[in-house]
C-alpha cells in the first residue's frame, strides 16, 4: 500500500514518461477534468487547451523534462508540491535546442475513487541557458 | 462563526489593506513562518526575504493592488486559491507609474490553533499595461 506522498511521486513520473513518449491520453488521465494551468502573460488553460498544446509539439519535438521536488505535502484529499523543472525541446531534423526551467506550484486532488489527480498547476518557467 | 472560505478572503483583503499602508507586521502574521514564495526567474524567497523585499519600496512607492479571485477551494487543513492580481506601484516625486498583473496560485494551511495562514504562493505577475 503506498503512501499519498508516494502514489504523487509516481503520478509524477508517469507525467514525465508520458510526456516524453507523445503519450497524451496517458497525461489526460492524471490530470482532473477542471483542471487549470496558470503561466506567466497567458490566460488560464483548461484541459481542452492543454490538450491541443500538447498535439501541437508531440511527434514534432524531442521533450526531456527533469523535476526536482523541493517538497510534496498532503492533507486529507488535498496536496500541494513545489519542484524545480526543466525542460529541453529538440527538433530532430535541425538539432535547433529550446530550453526552460524554473519553478511550479501544483495542487493535487484526491478523487473520490481514490486517486490522485493534478487539479491546479502554476508555471513559473522561463527561457534558460 | 465564519467559513474557511470566509477566513481566508479576509485574509486576502487584510493582506491587499496591509500592503497598501506598508504595515509589513500585519502582512507577516498573515503567512506561515515557513512560507514560501515562488516568482519566475528567481530564487525562492522566504519569509525573510519577503520582509526584506517589503521595506525596500514601503514608504517609498505608493502601492495599489486589485485581487479578482477566480476560486477558492477549503478542505480540512489545506486550501488553494487562484486569483488574478494587477497592482500599480507609483513613486509621488516623479508620477512614474510601475504596473504588474497575472495570476497567483495561493496554497493556504490551517495552523493548530485554527488561524489560515499563507503558506505556498507562485506569483506569475508581468509587466502590463
Amino acid at each position: 500500500m503506498q503512501t499519498d506522498e508516494q502514489q504523487i511521486r509516481q503520478l509524477i513520473e508517469t507525467w514525465h514518461r508520458a510526456t516524453a513518449s507523445g503519450d497524451l491520453a496517458t497525461v489526460l488521465s492524471l490530470m482532473a477534468d477542471d483542471a487549470v494551468f496558470l503561466t506567466p502573460g497567458k490566460p488560464p488553460m483548461n484541459k481542452d487547451a492543454f490538450a491541443e498544446g500538447f498535439r501541437a509539439w508531440s511527434g514534432r519535438l524531442q521533450i526531456k523534462t527533469a523535476q526536482d521536488i523541493k517538497e510534496l505535502h498532503a492533507s486529507g484529499d488535498m496536496a500541494y508540491c513545489w519542484s524545480h523543472i526543466s525542460v529541453t525541446m529538440t527538433t530532430p531534423e535541425t538539432g535547433e535546442r529550446n530550453q526552460r526551467a524554473g519553478h511550479v506550484l501544483t495542487v493535487f486532488r484526491k478523487s473520490p475513487r481514490g486517486a490522485w489527480l493534478l487539479s491546479r498547476d502554476a508555471n513559473l518557467l522561463t527561457p534558460a541557458g
